[in-house]
């Protein structure tokens, strides 16, 4: 019998939470960060060094593996952790996020939203409820309500229509999540209402109403600037319940993490640590390092000596510049794991400082020691 | 002190040797296969996962690393090993046979090859006596002459040219070599003659006696049908000495590996495994193996269950057809490891099945496996 999924808030240290997620793969301690494994796979990167980066949860995309290779075909093949040969938790999208900005040819209507591939051209449907099918073939321990995501800036009647789309969507996943019949597995609703505050705080009381395992802020992260999002974080988590996880979709920045922790949220998700590595840019400690520039050609000197992670101790930086400069696959895949790392160590960090109630001070050090910059040159 | 290079037959059974090489960097058992690690990496692979296949030494490429990051950037980092981080041995190629196949506008005198480099048309030079220092900077632990490598056919007059011009590059090679009092580390000599086997033996007499820690067979698979080849090797290994390694460049395909062992070659270096394996291409007991295939769209089980390495039983051919299909990086990176380890137990087959002199029974084995080809659909 697998674990029933339940959210424990172990501490709280101002708006910063402490917590910890159980699935029916295991659990996850939050603030947690899940790496984005698109089409089943963190992008060159084995399992088995995603979890040593120090990850709990994976996130699948319901968009790239309904157009391949099927839902049908990864439930034929025992599910999407048997595929992907990921034991651990996963959660899933819902696919909208995606329809909306890699689809061509969408047509939105209150039933659902038809699209043609980016793949091949061949028209596919994406309903609330074919979304949650998707999601219960994939066997994600978590799955999302199908929700439209609107990019800002938007008109105020845009915001509305679009929030009060996703709340009726958000009801009838509900509904097809509990057709399913799927006990211990969780199913997530999706506050949105662009950058208007007092939509997204409408959003956030009528999906509690509703009643869901945990709540997700979407539509965030789409061009706002930081200020904007943060604003809307910090209005919306003392709407939502306390005894619920709080996800904050594909977000973002390091400092966006630590910012969004302080108001509040548990989980994220972002393809930011493994798309920038691919293209040479590594975050640590210091702020994000840039391995393509010339400075680093005959820099000896690892990115981080005292990473608790060996990847980041064992190459030198003139070693991953010149992989980056070489466009050699080994330097997306140590800079991929070098930047997982850094998030799930600074995650780490997160937790024990609010475990010590000293998370104000440790974002302090944080963040100074970002803005401090890189060493110095040799 | 590091130890000496030495070579040491253990056991022979027919022509096939089982031996032992020591270098400054560790043991190596021999028959070996080398993966390549063309430009400091073996590509998409950390040190780790090359080693975990049962790699003990890797190749490096001269003509590659010379033109970057360059060979004096890689000493003032601390050599190909610290650069790279792979503390095993490692051979290095003269850069001679890439000269040839990748630069442009080369021009062969009796002094050097002055070519272009592929990546920013800058020209370059290389000697007998600078690819030994090149090599010396990058701190192989063995070291390869300079030879001129000719594509088959060619004529019979330029076989000839092309041998005693190698002869004469390998006198200065020597030289060089010693020159720069590299105690404790190895320079091979390399047979050439192209498919002629009167100048290849007239090669390996002349070359034994100028002396060497070893003896390559080069010019071979470069386009002559197996045939031919096995010839070649079968009539050259009996004329160099039997306490000197003896390194089959640039060779080959399972089946290669296993004939050219029958005929007393003790090393290998191609990049077969992972080039191929990077286009979906497995090698395995039951021999290559698609994953491109529609046929593995479907299928759960993995490429070979009874594989002594978790990567060849832990993913499935669906998902490895899935990977390949939707060009994720983790495909190249999955079949390049597997390919690597398939390699490398085909070697400790050969080597256990040498010690237990049953070497016979255990090749046509082997072939009997790749001839009845892959699993039936299920």
């Amino acid at each position: 019998m697998n674990p029933v999924f339940s959210f424990q808030l172990l501490r709280s240290d101002g708006m910063a939470r402490r917590g910890q997620i159980v699935t029916p793969h295991g659990r996850v301690q939050t603030p947690a960060f899940m790496p984005v494994g698109t089409a089943g796979t963190v992008k060159g990167l084995t399992p088995e060094v995603v979890k040593a980066t120090g990850a709990e949860i994976v996130l699948g995309n319901t968009y790239h593996l309904m157009l391949r290779p099927s839902a049908e075909r990864v439930a034929d093949l025992g599910g999407l952790h048997s595929f992907m040969n990921w034991p651990g938790p996963i959660l899933t999208d819902s696919g909208g996020f995606q329809v909306m900005s890699l689809s061509s040819l969408r047509k939105l209507t209150e039933e659902h939203v038809v699209f043609r591939s980016h793949l091949d051209g061949a028209m596919h449907e994406l309903s609330p409820e074919r979304s949650i099918e998707i999601q219960a073939l994939l066997g994600a321990d978590v799955s999302m309500q199908l929700d439209e995501c609107l990019r800002l800036p938007a008109s105020a009647e845009e915001i509305v229509r679009a929030m009060e789309l996703s709340l009726r969507w958000g009801e009838r996943s509900k509904r097809a999540f509990e057709g399913r019949a799927r006990e211990g597995y969780a199913l997530f609703g999706i506050v949105q209402g662009g950058d208007d505050i007092g939509i997204r705080q409408q959003s956030a009381r009528a999906l509690t109403g509703i009643g869901f395992d945990g709540y997700a802020i979407g539509g965030l992260a789409v061009g706002e600037p930081q200020a904007v999002m943060l604003k809307v974080v910090e209005e919306t988590t003392p709407v939502l319940p306390a005894d619920h996880p709080r996800y904050l979709m594909g977000v973002g920045t390091p400092h966006d993490l630590i910012e969004a922790v302080d108001r509040g949220v548990d989980m994220f998700d972002c393809v930011m640590p493994t798309r920038n590595g691919r293209h040479g840019m590594a975050f640590t400690r210091f702020g994000t390092i840039n391995l393509a520039n010339a400075r680093h050609a005959h820099d000896p000197r690892p990115l981080d000596e005292i990473s608790p992670h060996p990847t980041a101790r064992d190459y030198s930086r003139a070693y991953l510049h010149h992989l980056i400069k070489a466009n050699e696959m080994l330097g997306a895949v140590l800079l991929s794991t070098i930047n997982l790392a850094y998030y799930q160590t600074l995650m780490a960090g997160m937790r024990a400082a609010i475990e010590a109630g000293r998370f104000a001070e440790f974002k302090a050090e944080t963040i100074a020691g970002w803005e401090r910059g890189d060493l110095p040159p040799l």
